[in-house]
């Protein structure tokens, strides 16, 4: 069957038995060639990530990649080594956006607490994506030590973005005094966690969701005190 | 060798031909041994809970478990099935104690934002363990579906108590009106990322990380401004 289709497209093809002239060849440019093979390569990627939320990472096996994606598992082959590969692969271009999203907030400028907005936004977004949903639900777990380590240093440099820019706002003046690290920390954990609960099917839209998550973490929860000669909303002290 | 320790124990025990009363018996009561298999077994878990969030689950094998408490494979099979036994055990382990913390603190009543910050200080402190660190770090990825089902559902009920504690919060006015589920995933979401980034060598003990968690999960991170007109902290809307 594969056969016959592939003869079949390469019937299309003109029929010249000598082709002269490079765009009567009945092959493809080397280079557009690469473009289909990445194309490929990332449908891979896409449909393992999603069968990864939907299943587990353990659960799914190459076959149920290879079957959702109407090819035989030698094809896969051709695309990626193994299903720790995938992961990999996975969380790597998620980890990449996100650190591509802040770079692009930092270019842009303007006050600390608008761009850590911003970034909080960018984040929250690739959660909701299933390379994103990669990283939070499974994470580097499954991946051998060496590759455990380059992800954890990805991970890293998108946290001390978050500090940095907590620290900045506090010097502007527009972030309370905390410990960035602490603070960074809860909102990394609160928008990451997005990912384990957010649903494609659910009754907010990604945006809906970042929209509610940064007012809650700017804001806190609690109801401001409305006594008057309190001017600053007292902090919480934990019984 | 172990053989000869067996040996050497049995030796201490009365040397008697014919135990006539009980309590001269070379066998322990079987009470006694209950209790003494389920301290060993739990030995089992905890060592296997600290591996496994060491090096990863998948990375961890039962020898690694055996050598570390230094029994052979077989005698660990005395008291676990498996590794997905073992995991299974102590996600449900960390998951009864968060619900056995809600249950307590709601015994103990009070304001809905008191017993939400001792419900928010119990979770803290349980994913700081080993067992509530492998409900973050692993969590039932590896287990099959049956198991996951059970899994997610213990985790839902303690999700639906913090809900119902910001719904009560919000009527009795502490906390300031919002959707509940949202929160509670930002709460939840905050405090469970703890157990990821959570290391024992670190800078802050597990009380001095629930206070200050606390305080920014309910405070938010905004500088309150401080205009006098203003009486409430304005909302953040998100650029």
């Amino acid at each position: 069957m594969t056969l016959t289709k592939r003869r079949a497209s390469a019937a299309k093809a003109p029929s010249t038995e000598t082709a002269e002239a490079a765009d009567e060849s009945p092959w493809v440019p080397s280079a557009q060639r690469a473009m289909q093979r990445e194309l490929k390569r990332q449908a891979v990627l896409q449909t393992a990530a999603q069968l990864f939320n939907e299943r587990g990472f353990h659960a799914t096996s190459l076959d149920d990649i290879a079957e959702r994606l109407h090819v035989t598992k030698p094809t896969l082959y051709y695309y990626v080594k193994s299903k720790d590969d995938i992961l990999l692969e996975c969380v790597r271009a998620a980890l990449g956006m996100m650190q591509e999203g802040i770079d692009e907030v930092r270019r842009n400028g303007g006050r600390a607490l608008d761009q850590l907005m911003a970034c909080m936004r960018s984040y929250s977004a690739i959660v909701c994506e299933e390379f994103g949903k990669c990283v939070i639900r499974i994470g580097e777990d499954p991946l051998p030590e060496p590759l455990k380590k380059e992800l954890r240093r990805l991970k890293a440099g998108i946290d001390h973005e978050f500090r940095r820019l907590i620290d900045e706002g506090i010097a502007e003046g527009s972030i309370a005094p905390c410990d960035p690290k602490m603070a960074a920390f809860m909102l990394a954990g609160a928008l990451s966690w997005i990912g384990r609960w957010y649903r494609r099917d659910g009754d907010l839209t990604p945006e809906q969701i970042a929209d509610q998550a940064i007012a809650l973490l700017l804001n806190g929860v609690l109801q401001p005190v409305p006594a008057a000669p309190a001017r600053r909303k007292p902090r919480a002290t934990a019984a």
